[in-house]
């Protein structure tokens, strides 16, 4: 962390704040110049208030030089974090494919829709039971019966699943679901994180959608820090001006966020754009750029989903998909 | 509603989507043109899913006439709401005022602040106890000493507390605020909103980072489905490309707010710009505009507090800001 | 400017970049840490290219303390700069509230409308001669004959006129024009501003849809570098997601620039929010913060106008917001 | 288009709106409902001004159902357009690269980076003559000398060159360009968009920092209404709220664009994300969905370029890169 002092700063002013400084426990450079005092904080800043330091009357302004996470960060943890989640990996060689309906509605769908996506290539079952809809008046999931039909569902095809919660009310529920997923609109919930942080349980964790890259790690660091160091970041669009997409995929945060953390990285491009013929040249785009998993929509009757069915692929449009991507995979090393 | 359908639609794909159409109770209008077919849905289209009408192969674009939310919508409620939170009302003539501390510290700070914006014309006291922090290692507030301490206050002063919620687990120990609020990253935490919706007991729901102003409504909406009308919105700032303030006040959510819904508005200046000299001149522009209230942080020694002091204004310097905005309120025939 | 090198950099590396920072001209403060060190670049910094710094391998990080501007800089002209329009002054005591249709469209029009404002109080007349429009499709503007239609309007009232210019090409059409006005969509049309840098003529410049504050005031700063200071700020909404609105009025922009710069700075209100009935509420507002000026459209037949009735005002509408808005003035000791 | 009308609307007004519509040339279908009466506009509506419909007392709502650009709309072009530039085509099977320095700075810079982009398969050199600079401080390009030097690059290599003009008065010397460049600030530079609409040359059309992708196209309608129907679309990222990559790569918009237009779609990795390490995942990403080129910023001495050094690869970097790219290029049944 940097700070510039005034240079009109009166000298016991200044000695006040370097002793402030010095209290929480990083040493001092003092540089002092003709238009200002520059001090560099050395050692473990992520405790300081920058904000505060920022309100003191003689600093002309802060910037801090270290990230402000510490779990998630790769500087601490070199090596890629792979995530078993009941069986298959994730941040592996092997891309993740996490396929299904946006809503469970029925054992027959669920049940059908999972050995479709399977038989192509998935790795994983995703399905709401509890879904976060912008109107009280849509529908908001069939809840613990969803839940159980996923569960019916992962019994028939073998398939671990993947699934949202809502509240820490229903932890409970979700003893057995195998990845816990955590929507965009969730993302800073920090007492949902906070409960998820002292589970041994995979989190798979949105970004939302007007969070920057650093809050979306310091939300995995609020379930690292718990305990729970099973974590996997979601990139599923954020939200722009552009309002042809629902949402502007930010390509770019794969790459950024395996630099800057060792944890894996996976693309919904399904919620991103919101249109089912953007969903082939997102996923190419997505393993083109590193992502180690793909989350895609898939429903047995697409016209007839009781959410989401716009961008929704069919099962026969999911399994031409799939067999394009194997060869993207394959340029970058990877299977599928 | 309007749907507009391909010319090349084949007639019993036209008829199905018709049937269908009418099948959710509403009345529709046909005019086939050249090059295309304009559908008119008319009567209550709130429960039509947008999207899944728009999934359909022959369905070119559809758009929305009505807005989605009813409850809040001014046009089935023509007059202002007036929300009474233990005495003070707000959006009645007197602009109300709500002051306090970003955290609640200790004692001695809270009922000090307390006394002093009461004496400077405040009506409410705000104090967080849970606080939403980006960082896992920041002070996360008292929590349920803090809810103690407002108490205390309160008894000291008379001033009805406001004070932020996170999750529904902590219900209970808000039973005795008199405004519970809920933050902008919570906004569409929409477990935590449908129990809100249970209450009798107004609710201060804040404006989400980067939500539109239809899904604030949606999300008061939440709450007022389930029985609770008491619902004052807060505008606090958006997320923009702009990173002088730490948001963006949308100073016009204000009269727009306003316009389309009945209920009150207020303006939270200080968390919009996160700079203390732009309180003033926003606070000042928050009452030309129409705001039924404003919250305003202010802390009895800024430079020490263990949240979001750089934001915080002195009991002094509320003290000049508060004798400037009445004249401000006169003009609007209001008082403060 | 602070410069952060990895720890790691080896010894001759850091020398040379060292060299190379002192060769710009300006003096080093090193602080030598245990993870990384510090230099604080010391005096005039806007020579050095931050972004060609940060392309050397041993750094880590550049940020940036001065600001790039100077002549625009409150800090070496604290003083606020008044530009006198032929005749009426901006910046100065009096609010100047120019105003007119978004387009010239005729003789009749014009003269009306000039009448109309000026009658109300307005002491700038706007018209568009040269019309920026989105497709090329719609209404030009009445480009050469426009221009002397305004001046016509002029010679009628007495009011000095403001108008846009589009191109480098159109100067010497424009030699005969009180204020000229660079649009939005020109705020980074670098060759424009150079020549109108040469001019002895005062500028009214719109900040860009997506320009931050401080490229807004570099594109001010490109005018004044080249000779002419009479440069006038005008804020007109910036794009965000919010699309209830046109744009979103960036209220807190007023304060802010004239914190950093002594330049005089105007609110466009019917441009940021697109809808009429927007204006007052944003114009009492703009006063309320501090702008030094208002740019309002007003047409004298909303319904017909070739471009922008939309949010155009009606005279008798113009008439009533007008005397509103003396009493904001008055509680800013200021007059209108 | 839709016009949705008020039901309290009286039959003359009525009558009145449906004459002044009739009389654009379009056919109307009224459809007369309970709350609103919805009239369906059909035929050629682009010249119809939409605000101005939306200005009428009576009218509620106006949608656009038609995109407002014709010549650049692919349903009335269901081909791809592919692009001739004096040799090397864009938009044929062959994806184009683009390569060379931000800024020509040398003759001897200049024909060192052409020779070796050239020898790793770019097929057009590219190089700024006239630099849009931030600040009026920073290298302006070396202007009418930078273009001979192009010329004299593109004499030693066979490379054609693509540059950027900055105003209308520079065309004549870009009459032997081979390409000219429109940057992201001037995408709405009107008068010079119409300017190049007269020429028979092909114009790289770099999209606005905050232009939605109808605007984009709004401005190839400019160019293209001129006569000069040889664009090519460049997307170039976006201005959003994350602030570790310079811009947003926005990779939906390629998919998009050529959905919706039949003109060729360039990206530029360099500018969108600023970053040189992200070159490379973002130049695969283009290719995997669809891009017809790809616009690479390389310089022999990044670390001592005159601008934009930050982001610009070495040649050798270039080569790896390059090899890269050759096997996604085949995977999309296209060459590089």
């Amino acid at each position: 962390m940097i700070v510039v002092v005034r240079n009109s700063a009166p000298e016991d002013k200044l000695k006040e704040l370097i002793q402030m400084l010095e209290g929480c426990g990083v040493t001092l450079n003092v540089s002092v110049g003709t238009q200002s005092t520059v001090l560099g904080l050395l050692g473990d800043t992520s405790a300081i208030d920058a904000d505060l330091v920022a309100a003191q009357d003689i600093v002309e302004t802060v910037k801090r030089v270290q990230e402000p996470y510490k779990k998630a960060n790769r500087k601490f943890h070199p090596e890629n974090t792979v995530v078993n989640a009941s069986g298959p990996e994730i941040g592996a060689r092997k891309i993740a494919v996490i396929a299904g309906p946006c809503s469970v509605e029925s054992e027959e769908q669920i049940i059908e829709v999972a050995q479709r996506v399977k038989a192509a290539g998935a790795c994983f079952l995703r399905g709401g039971a509890f879904k976060p809809r912008t109107s009280p008046y849509s529908f908001q999931g069939l809840k613990a019966e969803g839940l159980e039909l996923l569960k019916i569902a992962r019994k028939e095809t073998g398939l671990p699943i993947v699934t949202e919660i809502m509240s820490t009310e229903h932890l409970s529920l979700f003893e057995d679901v195998d990845i816990i997923q955590v929507g965009a609109r969730n993302m800073q919930n920090f007492e949902l994180l906070k409960e998820l942080g002292k589970l041994d349980k995979p989190i798979l964790l949105k970004r939302g959608l007007a969070s920057t890259i650093e809050e979306f790690l310091m939300s995995a660091e609020y379930i690292m820090s718990g305990g729970n160091e099973k974590v996997i970041l979601c990139e599923r669009g954020i939200r722009t001006f552009e309002t042809f997409t629902r949402n502007t995929l930010d390509i770019s945060a794969v790459p950024v966020l395996k630099r800057l953390s060792h944890l894996p990285v996976v693309i919904d491009p399904s919620h991103a754009a919101g249109l089912p013929w953007l969903v082939e040249p997102l996923s190419k785009a997505a393993i083109a750029v590193g992502a180690d998993g793909l989350m895609i929509e898939v429903h047995n009757n697409p016209k007839k989903a009781l959410s989401d069915g716009a961008q929704s692929l069919t099962p026969d449009q999911f399994d031409i998909i799939m067999s394009k991507l194997k060869k993207y995979a394959e340029l970058e090393e990877r299977e599928i």
